[in-house]
C-alpha cells in the first residue's frame, strides 16, 4: 500500500474574529443566561431553540442574488442533488430572523400570541475588531401576534427585572421608552413624510441616534448642511431649514420631569399629525401600564431621544442604559451605555406569509453586561479551583483516589495530581495554577501514622501578598489531622473563606 | 427612485436535516446540562467554549485536498484579501477535535493536566435520517497531559456520577471499560499484527462491535468468509482461519463474574504479547482505583467485548449503557444501549505540535439521555404553563398588569391575556393551549365588588378526563376572592397539585 503524502502541520489557531472562552468566562455567562432564562419564564415567555442553520432566503435581507450571497452572513451551497440546485444556507445573524420564520412555519401549532425567548450564540461576516468578534451570544424575548402596546410595557417591566435579577441595582440603569410614530409625526409636521423624503428621514435618524456623542450643536448641524468632525472629514447633513430643524430639535429635547409632562410636550410638537397623536397616546397607555405593575420612572422613563437605529421598527422602542460611570482604557471616566434595546417590528412574519403580524421584542447584549458587572465589581471572583490531593507515593494511587472520592460525594471539587508525581514542587506549582484552596498531603510517614497533611493554600497566598494582618499571622497555614478527618477539615477551611 | 424588484415568498421552513426545538425540549435539556456541568465541575474539570467555526485544516480528516472539502463537515471558503487566497472554514463536527486545537494553541497558559469539560451543539453535513439530524448536542469531558490510567479511571467514576446525577438509577445502567492494547495483543496472537494485516484488523473490529446485534454466530460468519444478511446482501469477512477466529471470539467473550477474573482470563488469551500484557495491567490498575473509590461491579465492570469505533483510540476504553428495556415504535420490547462513550487517544495534539500529548476522555449524548429519561416516564411533565389574568374589559389593562405583576413578584409564573379580548372563549383557549393551571377572572360587577374569580384549570383538565374521584368530585373548580387575596389564593392552588 502507498504511504499517504505528508501533510504539513496546520497551525494551532482559532479562525480570525472568533476566540476560545475559559472557566469563569464560560460559567459566569451560562450563570446570568439562567437568571435571565429565569425571568423570562415568570413572565409567561417559552424557550425556543432554532437551529444555527437557515436557509438564506428565510434570512431575509441577503438574497441569492449573486453567486455567493455572502454579505455580512456565513453561507455556503449545499450539493446539488440531481437535476435540482443545492439550497444556499447560512449561519443565523440574530435570533429574530429565525424567530419570524419559527412563526410562520408552526403557527397552527403555537398560541396566540405567542411569547418565546432564545439565547444563543449569532454569526456575523464582518471585518472583527478590537472586542468585535465575528460570533458573539444574543438573548431575546418576543411576543408574536399582540398588537396591543400593553405587550410593550410588559417588555419594558421583563428588561428592568431581568436587570436587577443579574446584579444592576435599582438605581444603576434606566430603559428609556419612545415611539416611532411620533417621531414619524414630527417629522410629518416639519415637512419630511412622503416617499421622495427617504434620504433625509434616514439622516434625520441617525443624527437623533448620536446625540450622546455629539450634542445638540453635533446633531443641529447633522440636520441642517452637514458637519464637519475633528479629523476633518465631512459628513452631508439633511439639509433642513431652521423651522424644520427647530421641530426636530424639540422633539428630542422633549423630555420632562415625568411621562405626563413628556407626553404632554409631544402632544403639542406632533400637532394634528394622526400617526404622531396615536403615537403620543400610545406612550400614555405604556406609562400607566407601568406604573399600575409598580414600575415607576426610576426604573422606565419615556425619553423621545431614543431612536434605535434598525429601519424595521413600527411603534415603541426600548432601551435599557447603565448609569454609573466606569473608566475606560485610557483611564477616562465614561457611561457604560447601553446594555439592551427593541421595540416593535410588524413586517417580519409578513415576508413569509402574506399577512401582517404584529411583534414586539428585545435583545439582551450579555457579553456588554457581564463587562458591566465585571466593571462594577459585582462578579464573584473567589477562586473555585479544586482541592489538589497530592501524590507522594505514585504506588499508593488508589489510596489518593479513595480520599478523592470522598471530597467530591461531600460535594466539595476535588481532583488527584494526574501529572508525573516525581518532582512535589511541580504539583504545588499546578495546585497555585488551577488557584486550589488546598492541597492534601500523605507520604509514607503519615500513612503509617494514619494522619493526614492539609495545607491551606490560601493563606498562603494571603502571606506571599504580604498581609501582616493579625488574623492571618497566627493562623497555621498547615494542618496535621486522623485520615478520617479529612472531610470535615476540609470543609472547615473553605468555610473560613466563603 | 426604481422600486425595488419584487422578490417571490421565502417558504418558512428549516433546512433539510435541521429541526427547531420547543418549551420543555430547552429547558429540559438545559438542566440536563447543568446537572452534568455541576459533577464535572465537582471533579475539577474546567469549562471550555471555543467558537462553532474552526480552519478545514484544524479539524483534522477533512483536508482541502479537493476544491470543496466538505465530506462530512459544512464548509466554505473565506473571502480572499487581496493576494491571498481566503481559508476554509468549517462548523465543527464534535468536540474534540477543537479541544486538540485550543491546548495545541494556549498550551503555555493551561494546567497539565488540563482537565477540561464542553457542551454545545456540533454539526455534520450527512443524509439526515429519521431521529437523525444535522445539528445536535455533545457534552464532553477530557483530561489532557495524563498518561496514567488514573485519569481514564476518573473518568468511568465520572459517567456514573453523571449518569445518576440527572436520573438513572444504580443498577438502571452499566459502565463498561475495556482496553485496546488487549484487543492488540489478541490479535497479535491472532497473528494479525503488522502493517499488511490493517484491512482484516479493521473487519474484526467492526465485527466485535457488531455482537450486540448479530450474535456470537454472525460475529464469528464476518471474521471467517463473510455473512450474508437478511435481505440477501453479502458481507466480506476477514478471512480468520478457524484457530485465528477462536482466539478473537475467546476475546470477546472473556467477560467472567468479576473484573479479576475477567483479567485472568485476558492474560491466558494475549499470551507473550508485550503490549496484551500491557493492556491487562492497566485494566487491573483501572479496576483496584474504582474499586478505592467505591465504584464496585454493579456500576463500572471489565467487558471485553466493548470496542467503541473510532480508530483513534490507543488504550482505555470505556461505554455507558442504560441496561433497561424499552419498547420500540411497534411496540418490541428492546435494550435501549449506549449513551455515552469515550476512551484514550494520544495523538490528536500531535498533529499540530509534533509531541504526543496523552488524552482520555468521554462524550454523552445528552439527546439520547432524554429521550431514555422520557422512556421510563422519569422526566417531569406536570405543566409549567403561566396563571392567566383574563381581560374582562379592555380599559382596565391597566388593573390586569397590576395583578399579574403581584403574581410575578411572588414567584409566580403568570401572564396578562394579550390577543383580542372580544371573546372570552378564545381567552380559555389560548390558557388550555398554555397548558394554564389557573385563569382569573375580573368582570366589572366583580370589580366593584372587589373581589376576583379564580378558575382551576388543572381540575378542570381531570374532570374532562373523567376523573370519578371523591376528591376531585367535591372540589370547586372556582373560587371567589377579595381582590387582595389574589397572591395567597392562587398559591394555595398551585400547591395542591405540586
Amino acid at each position: 500500500m502507498a504511504k499517504p503524502k505528508k501533510t504539513p502541520r496546520p497551525k494551532a489557531e482559532t479562525p480570525r474574529g472568533f476566540r476560545d472562552y475559559f472557566g469563569a468566562e464560560v460559567t459566569q455567562r451560562a450563570e446570568m443566561l439562567a437568571k435571565i432564562a429565569g425571568v423570562y419564564h415568570r413572565y409567561g415567555f417559552d424557550a425556543l431553540e432554532s437551529a444555527a442553520v437557515e436557509k438564506v432566503e428565510a434570512l431575509g435581507k441577503f438574497l441569492p442574488d449573486v453567486d455567493r450571497p455572502n454579505e455580512g452572513v456565513f453561507a455556503w451551497q449545499e450539493d446539488a442533488e440531481s437535476e435540482k440546485q443545492g439550497d444556499w444556507l447560512a449561519l443565523r445573524y440574530d435570533l429574530t430572523a429565525p424567530l419570524a420564520r419559527v412563526y410562520a412555519q408552526h403557527r397552527n401549532d403555537l398560541p396566540t400570541p405567542y411569547r418565546r425567548y432564545a439565547m444563543g450564540p449569532v454569526w456575523r461576516n464582518e471585518k472583527p475588531g478590537p472586542g468585535r468578534y465575528r460570533q458573539f451570544y444574543q438573548c431575546d424575548a418576543d411576543t408574536v401576534g399582540a398588537g396591543s402596546v400593553a405587550a410593550d410595557a410588559e417588555i419594558c417591566a421583563m428588561l428592568s427585572d431581568c436587570l436587577e435579577e443579574v446584579g444592576i441595582a435599582r438605581g444603576d440603569y434606566v430603559v428609556r421608552v419612545n415611539n416611532r410614530k411620533v417621531l414619524n409625526g414630527v417629522l410629518e409636521v416639519a415637512g419630511l413624510s412622503g416617499d421622495d423624503k427617504e434620504a433625509e428621514r434616514g439622516i434625520v435618524l441617525r443624527a437623533i441616534d448620536k446625540l450622546d456623542r455629539l450634542g445638540p450643536d453635533g446633531v443641529r448641524a447633522l440636520l441642517g448642511e452637514g458637519r464637519k468632525d475633528d479629523s476633518g472629514d465631512f459628513t452631508d447633513g439633511a439639509g433642513l431649514g431652521d423651522a424644520q430643524a427647530d421641530v426636530v430639535m424639540g422633539f428630542m429635547q422633549a423630555k420632562r420631569g415625568d411621562g405626563a409632562a413628556t407626553c404632554a410636550r409631544l402632544r403639542e410638537l406632533v400637532g394634528d399629525s394622526a400617526v404622531g397623536i396615536e403615537g403620543v397616546s400610545e406612550l400614555e397607555t405604556i406609562a400607566e401600564l407601568l406604573a399600575a405593575g409598580g414600575y415607576g420612572p426610576d426604573r422606565i422613563e419615556i425619553d423621545p431621544s431614543v431612536v434605535r437605529g434598525l429601519g424595521y421598527y413600527t411603534g415603541p422602542v426600548y432601551e435599557a442604559e447603565l448609569t454609573f460611570e466606569i473608566k475606560d482604557d485610557k483611564g477616562r471616566a465614561r457611561n457604560f451605555g447601553s446594555v439592551a434595546g427593541g421595540g416593535r417590528y410588524d413586517d417580519l412574519v409578513k415576508r413569509f406569509t402574506g399577512q401582517e403580524v404584529p411583534a414586539t421584542g428585545v435583545s439582551i447584549g450579555v457579553d456588554r453586561l457581564l463587562a458591566a458587572l465585571h466593571a462594577k465589581g459585582r462578579m464573584d471572583t473567589t477562586s473555585q479551583g479544586p482541592v489538589v490531593v497530592t501524590v507522594m507515593d505514585k504506588a499508593r494511587m488508589a489510596d489518593y483516589q479513595e480520599m478523592v472520592a470522598e471530597l467530591r460525594q461531600a460535594g466539595i471539587r476535588a481532583e488527584v495530581y494526574l501529572g508525573n508525581p516525581k518532582n512535589f514542587g511541580n504539583q504545588l506549582k499546578y495546585a497555585d495554577k488551577r488557584g486550589s484552596p488546598i492541597a492534601v498531603i500523605e507520604g509514607g510517614e503519615e500513612h503509617e501514622r494514619g494522619v493526614i497533611q492539609i495545607k491551606d493554600l490560601i493563606l498562603g497566598a494571603k502571606m506571599a501578598e504580604g498581609a501582616t494582618l493579625e488574623e492571618w499571622r497566627d493562623r497555621p497555614s498547615q494542618y496535621e489531622v486522623a485520615r478520617g478527618d479529612l472531610v470535615a477539615k476540609v470543609r472547615e477551611i473553605l468555610e473560613l473563606y466563603s
